[in-house]
């Protein structure tokens, strides 16, 4: 459970998702990183296994950071490494790994250009902690902000904003170990899924290396289930997906393959 | 902490999500009931202070629910109540209150009155299934569906669907014994958060009881800062409202009150 990213890609390599920030917790913000974030290290065979969201309040995000980073192989932050004082995340990865916040000269060259020369705007002491890392940091670039992320061992540190997330992620991405990739195959019914329970249970049990899962959905005078399974196989998926279309036509409902338009 | 929602209410009254689904983790599907309970909790003076998105996988689920419930006041789950297989939550709940599931005979009458009865439609073993609760649950109908949700001490137990799990929360949501309701203040501008992050610290320093967000957006051409003020406090939050208003024009720049459009 606890490789590190340089260690050989094992069968399955776990992720988990933590989301620093009120404004998440308090509605305020809807968040768009969880889904980017899963499909994309499900492309390099990292399953994302849990995400939390938690508050911007140092002890929580220590205690949540060390929790994580021993529980899983990979671990993703976003948000709180802005300039402004309710961004700590920084600070608290530097106390989680019990290390000390170190300023980086690249980092502040960077932005001296970036901001006195290009812009003629004020490297401010507001706008310098963004050049602030914990000790041993790996500075991490990105093609959208010159403030970069990093990782800590196997800590990715990225920002919270959906574009600057998703660069962030994108450049990392390829370099990540992953293990098995996880195909999906979704078949989708106008039927109740209560009426194909016992039949799925039996399917479930017939395909131990395949997830499947049932969802109802609802909604525009439309109902329905969509069945999605999910494994590494592709042979035993189709066969399952065949076995789905079949249980679904013994139940007189024409199976669609794919998610409900 | 830990008090149960028949004690008074205390200052402040903390609840938790855990988001139970597998289709969330794989990026299939976003959530939605987070920012809707959120704000439906502090509504009633009910603080979201934590999510956790975790998988159908029981033991998993055993101990988030064990772990957040001794953490929080409340505890709102979803996800994995209905009647198909992978609709382990119930069994799940049951072992963490370490209870035996019990099938409920006032939810079997309903069930046959409203499958069998109403519409003709065979009251099958699965959906049974959702007859069934663990021991000591309070039953939770609701508006939108036969199959109820449940309470179990601080445990609520309700629908993944959002419209389902809405509903769900919408009946218990006035009988919830809250704290203070937070009030919040939005105040926006078109300037980057880095030229007023020294100013936003001293008015944070200045008004230790209201929590003051800075958080930027991209997009369509637009860019600007939402200072977002959070405090039980009207008379204070106008007063924080104000000074951020005052700092936005010393940048030289019309502060807009909400969010941006």
């Amino acid at each position: 459970m606890s490789a590190t990213p340089s260690e050989p890609a094992t069968e399955e390599v776990t992720a988990c998702l933590i989301v620093i920030g009120n404004e998440i917790l308090s509605g305020r913000t809807r968040d768009a990183n969880l889904s980017y974030l899963a499909k994309g290290l499900n492309d390099v065979g990292v399953q994302l296994r849990e995400a939390r969201v938690i508050p911007d309040i140092e002890k929580v995000i220590v205690h949540t950071v060390n929790e994580c980073r021993a529980a899983f192989d990979y671990v993703f932050t976003t948000g709180g490494i802005g300039p402004t004082h309710d961004d700590i995340t920084s600070a608290s990865i530097a106390k989680a790994f019990g290390v000390a916040l170190r300023r980086d000269p690249g980092v502040v060259a960077a932005f001296e250009r970036y901001y006195a020369g290009e812009r003629g705007i004020e490297l401010n002491a507001a706008r310098l902690r963004m050049a602030d890392f914990p000790e041993g940091a790996e500075i991490l670039n990105n093609a959208i902000t010159i403030a970069p992320g990093y990782r800590m061992e196997n800590v990715f540190v990225f920002a919270g904003v959906p574009k600057i997330m998703q660069a962030m992620f994108d450049e990392v991405k390829h370099g990540l170990v992953g293990g098995k990739v996880i195909l999906s195959r979704t078949v989708t019914g106008h039927l109740s899924e209560g009426a194909i329970a016992a039949d799925l249970d039996r399917l479930q049990a017939l395909y131990p290396d395949i997830d499947i899962g049932s969802y109802p959905f609802f909604g525009k005078g439309k109902f329905g289930t969509s069945i999605v399974m999910r494994g590494a196989d592709a042979t035993r998926l189709e066969a399952a997906a065949q076995d789905v279309r079949a249980l679904m036509r013994d139940q007189g409902v024409a199976p669609i393959d794919g998610e409900p338009e």
